[in-house]
């Protein structure tokens, strides 16, 4: 039983080395390429380390933590969705939900079901230690674009409007400190866009 | 003074993304391409979060999973130094010093510090935290090299002394049930490659 465990256990961290394909619309910060699903989950850890004094209300970093580790993981089944796309959000969330079933379901209990609950408590953005998390997947892309003169912005012809809608309440909600520089940072952002010849008529 | 802490915690957050661009000699599992830096330490702090019962002594899993998110970020400055090579390990110690101090000297106080503290736990590898986090970041790579039919060890001509000496003391130390499974697939591993007609005479 004990070797069973251990061998479960092991064919999920296997299983879980392919989120290093999964690739997601935002670039690294020297734009060489665009950034994986499994080194963005590394970088929300390490955001989550650093900024916890930001959150809204008190966290346990290691809850967020373990929240950020495990965020993504469900993307090895359906993939990363686009913040600026068009995808029907509820067939999503269905397959998402399946994802975890199967993926989660890999581990032996009670650790499966311990997972999959962080999982549910991340995408249901209640807890304080969730709407951190939350936050934080938004702030991180949000950096890179202000960052990469654009980024994700650029390429799909998105307003300051829909930055502030897309972006702004989850930040605002858990990490509203970092919301205020965002929205610095937007503002100018777009401001320098309009200045700029081609964009000007 | 409020508003200089974010400004030195976010640079420090955007010179970390750098770590997704060091490439380790590992492979993925699926063989595409090698493994980088900030992915594996993903990975090791999954494996941290699955695995810690395994650890030969009381462990805090919140702090090896915060050594194993930083114990490379050094690698920003001076590169992943392969186990299999031949460099000078007090030179290369010095400069990775050297690295920790500009890198986590990016961070306010006392957050640089604290984080430079856990980066040296996890190289003197003496508490029961570092010694588990240490025999993880020995067990991931192996463990790629068994499922990839001996990925850097075919690669760099490794004997199954080698794997024994290089890799056994500091997994047997830090996660002795781990190292009990790695012997198993070691010896299989060394036994089919003898096998095989090519390396038979």
């Amino acid at each position: 039983m004990q070797s069973d465990t251990l061998a479960r256990q092991l064919n999920f961290l296997r299983e879980i080395d392919r989120l290093k394909t999964v690739m997601r619309q935002s670039p690294l910060l020297d734009k060489s390429r665009k950034e994986n699903s499994a080194e963005h989950s590394w970088h929300l850890a390490m955001y989550a380390l650093v900024l916890s004094d930001y959150a809204s209300g008190p966290v346990n970093t290691h809850r967020v933590i373990q929240m950020l580790l495990l965020h993504d993981i469900v993307e090895i089944d359906v993939g990363d969705i686009p913040i600026h796309g068009a995808a029907g959000q509820e067939l999503q969330a269905e397959k998402e939900s399946q994802a975890a079933a199967r993926l989660f379901g890999l581990l032996p209990q009670p650790q499966g079901d311990q997972f999959l609950g962080l999982w549910q408590e991340f995408e249901q953005a209640e807890t304080e230690d969730a709407k951190f998390a939350k936050a934080l997947d938004r702030f991180q892309p949000l950096l890179i674009n202000v960052f990469t003169d654009g980024g994700t912005w650029t390429e799909s012809g998105v307003s300051l409007e829909q930055v502030f809608s897309r972006y702004g309440p989850a930040i605002k909600r858990g990490a509203p400190r970092l919301w205020a520089e965002c929205e610095k940072w937007v503002t100018r952002h777009f401001s320098a866009d309009a200045a700029r010849p081609e964009a000007s008529d």
